[in-house]
């Protein structure tokens, strides 16, 4: 009998929401808005009712189950602590989905699914450790090991965006700390780090007078505008080293790179790897670099793995 | 029936041998020269010639295996990837013993295998997810996830001595790289930051004019040297700062501080913990820190413990 599973992403405003095989090909795929009003007591039964109502077209024995990625440390019991994007406290979201569908359930932070998801059906494809750093807003991580993603002892593993990679910060992170690796290589890092360079100097640069993003400041670095160049080496050394402390604990075999910032393509890589090579121990010096295929869909297909993967009680 | 397992620990000069029973109890313990003649073609039947001698003792049947522990990368296989110190190339510690001793083998790197023996029965009882820090001639890493040995696609998982954390060192780690921790936080390392600091000045120090190590500069701490609290104050902030990154990474319960060098006792606790504190991820900081308990010990429970956790085929 042909398996089914249902791989959930909760997100800040909606919900993605993806009906899979076994094998992970994607059946069906939509999303529901996030209702994070009520301390987000609305979250999982939308997507409870959402899942019913798909479930009324398909066999009912022949779904697996659901898996939930989510924003906030979650630990391998499924528990939440404190998701503040939602408004969740702290509970166990596979208890509370599991009593409301009567399916098992698994669920984990949104950044470690979505590495999941890489490593099965995208950028990831066919290795069993693995390190994907999601540049967007902030930086997100997800560790891989032997197949499995790193949770840690309170679902806080993978969180090496709020690495200290740079002593001499004065402003804050959003985490409270000074110098985490996502002041400087987030899309919002890469801006600051360019908005500096503008500041400190009249140097001449197609940024200067426009609105900087990570996009503008790579654009610039195609037309090798050179302080766009020099944003990018920094931008690079942080990440580079980062990424290479990292490899001397987990001696991955490909390290992907996704969030919205990955849209400047192979270009992102040739600023990271120099540095990434200059300072790894020589055992993690082979990895491969690639960049995320899954896009935005990389958090439903890891929920779904996460599932499949599931160890029986 | 009562169940046996041996541990074993080879290391460059001797081979030490255990015999434990399934709970964690040391029967017998012993040791054996480590022969790296020939290029170390002697070692494992020299280790299958020790333990059947020993198996003459008890019921052969109750034997469930034997766990090794060796210095180099080995993979989760029980392959090993050139172990220089032994004379060995690449080949299959695991087969090579099975097939001399034919009862199940497992074979780990001996600092991470040396992480699972704390876990078990030392220092990080307990917990699941743990780093092991050894700090001897180099520094040794261990990394525990939901317990067991975070190994790595090439077995070089848990090198967290050649984390890159000093931009402006000139000489040369042991690895090729420069500004390894192990520059810093090894024995060694700590005798070249005073070294350093007492060539630098000609500050009054304890220090002077005595041949310096990691041992000397300790006690002078504890008798406030200023010199050698300056040197304490550097090896702490380099220790701390690396393992406020491992723990972004791993998000542990407990760091375990092992080696000749935490000799020097909870003191050593004092001048990482500051750092770790300020500069780690909220989700980690409160981790639990505390010293080794099995000393040399550690490779030949953790061994064991290795043999007794593999997962059947």
């Amino acid at each position: 009998m042909k398996k089914y599973v249902f791989g959930v992403d909760v997100g800040g405003t909606t919900v993605k929401l993806g009906l899979f095989d076994a094998q992970g090909n994607v059946l069906d795929k939509w999303e529901i808005p996030t209702r994070t009003e009520d301390e987000g007591s609305h979250i999982l039964p939308d997507i409870a009712d959402s899942i019913r109502e798909k479930m009324k077209r398909i066999d009912k024995d022949s779904v697996v189950g659901v898996g939930v990625g989510a924003p906030g440390p979650i630990d391998s019991k499924g528990v939440v602590h404190r998701a503040v994007n939602l408004g969740w406290g702290t509970f166990s979201i596979k208890d509370t989905l599991e009593d409301l569908l009567n399916v098992p359930v698994m669920a984990g932070n949104d950044a470690n699914v979505a590495a999941l998801g890489e490593m099965w059906m995208g950028g990831g494809q066919g290795c069993r450790d693995l390190i994907m750093v999601t540049l967007g807003t902030g930086v997100g991580g997800g560790i891989i090991i032997d197949g499995r993603i790193l949770t840690g002892s309170g679902g806080a593993g993978g969180e090496i965006g709020h690495m200290h990679v740079e002593d001499e910060e004065e402003e804050s992170c959003n985490c409270g700390n000074k110098g985490c690796l996502e002041q400087y290589s987030s899309a919002t890092g890469i801006t600051r780090l360019a908005n500096r360079l503008l500041a400190a100097s009249g140097r001449d640069s197609v940024l200067r007078g426009r609105e900087v993003s990570a996009k503008s400041v790579f654009d610039a670095v195609k037309a090798k505008d050179p302080l766009a160049v020099e944003t990018a080496e920094k931008f690079g050394k942080y990440l580079g080293d980062a990424l290479a402390s990292i490899a001397c604990v987990v001696n991955p075999e490909a390290i992907v790179i996704g969030g919205g910032v990955s849209k400047a393509g192979e270009i992102l890589i040739d600023y990271i790897r120099p540095h990434y090579e200059k300072n790894v121990f020589h055992g993690s010096r082979e990895v491969k670099f690639s960049l995320a295929t899954l896009g935005n869909d990389a958090g439903i297909y890891g929920a779904a793995k996460l599932l499949l993967d599931r160890k029986r009680e």
